[in-house]
């Protein structure tokens, strides 16, 4: 039933979400989602790693993507909870990839959980689980 | 390393765990465990399903069964942070299956994710990630 | 509006909760409520201390009483999030205060933080967050 | 035991984190912290609401400064878990205010929770609980 593409979550992201520009959807359906979200010198902190709200932004973004692949281009979706453990120390130079599985989808909430990578190294950098609301008239295409 | 067997695991829970009494280790090793946890009556609640205490008692000792895989048989282990996420309402007449795959075992602390379903169904019934602080003296096998 | 008192909540709970017979209401109202949660010999593991599901029951039962008092009784209502960090070992002899405040109480959704205290100890000894699913029908009053 | 000052902290923060460039601590002491956060326009999502991103930033800095103030200038100590709950649309044109009360500062974990408002506003916009690990060298001032 899901009938929205990668490609299309792409466009809506660079046309709707100008805080997503460093992602990219590589991956939609089967209820997940993979997306790479490019690292330069504005994401890193003191020490020269990749800093905490830089994962948080990866894992809310993996979520909403992996949610719109199942219920459409839904921009008014809002994420009500998101829980972090940070695990290892990303790479600097290395771009973050989160892979979110959907745990549930129901009429009111979607659930998922994120592993975020470094990308090339197996151990990953964090781990989240997230809540989205859905909006109660679910589906619809709405352009703000 | 792991030279923790499923059955010395078992034989530990039996022994000093008398609340695990109702949880079984079915699979252990590869960073993860698996635990079958026999729900009868005295588990459920009004409405004729599993409590929420009894799945987040599943999620804590697959957790702490996948740890004691991993560093050995420390008892003095303890949670520090759980959060769980309920799905779907499991099946009143099935035992709780928990799956955990740890996502990092450091010097001081585990952190594990634990997928709980009802047995027989694929559907999640509850999600949770944890995290233990493991004792300085680690993997030393002490007897309270 | 909240026509819920804490002895309505008590007989309530008394009546339809047999697993919260330990619990007892003793503030209602404000956004919040308190509950004590009596202990003894069943609610200990080795080391004679409070368990981790026991003090995951008292969160769940706070915020659920907290929820009561201002949606009024609604048997169905269900946890959906419960984020648990446990701060320091509980005495054993002590009951377990829990002190529940709402952080928002929606049509769909109510949010609240629990901290939890071994009676007559001022630094907590586990702090915990969780969601509740209100039903649509919000406010009704169903007997199962 | 508290001899760090908030024009301290404020000064740690304008030299080493470029990020934090936006809070100002404008509390600190008695177990907790209190920070201003400017929102400008870059803060802003589709809508005209402060981002998730942003909200959590706010949250892991009210934390930081929270521990710095219990243990001293430490700029290697690490957020390992954030739990955040958005509960109300954030006021576009107004501060973020970041309330953090701990509830446990350990040896090697530190554990608080924060309550954040737009400015003027008593009404929360999120809720978050987060735990730092403390560096085994707990108190050495280092500059990397």
């Amino acid at each position: 039933m899901n009938t929205v593409s990668k490609e299309q979550v792409n466009a809506f992201l660079a046309r709707d979400f100008p805080q997503a520009a460093r992602g990219e959807v590589t991956a939609l359906g089967d209820g997940g989602a993979t997306i790479r979200y490019r690292i330069d010198h504005d994401a890193l902190r003191p020490g020269g790693t990749v800093s905490g709200p830089v994962l948080f932004t990866v894992a809310d973004l993996a979520l909403y993507v992996a949610v719109l692949g199942e219920i459409g281009i839904v921009p008014l979706a809002v994420t009500t909870n998101m829980n972090i453990n940070f695990l290892r120390k990303p790479s600097a130079d290395r771009d973050v990839i989160g892979v979110c599985r959907l745990l549930k989808v129901g009429k009111r909430l979607a659930i998922g959980e994120i592993t975020l990578y470094s990308d090339g190294n197996d151990d990953p950098v964090a781990h989240a689980t997230g809540t989205y609301a859905i909006p109660p008239a679910r589906g619809a295409v709405t352009h703000p």
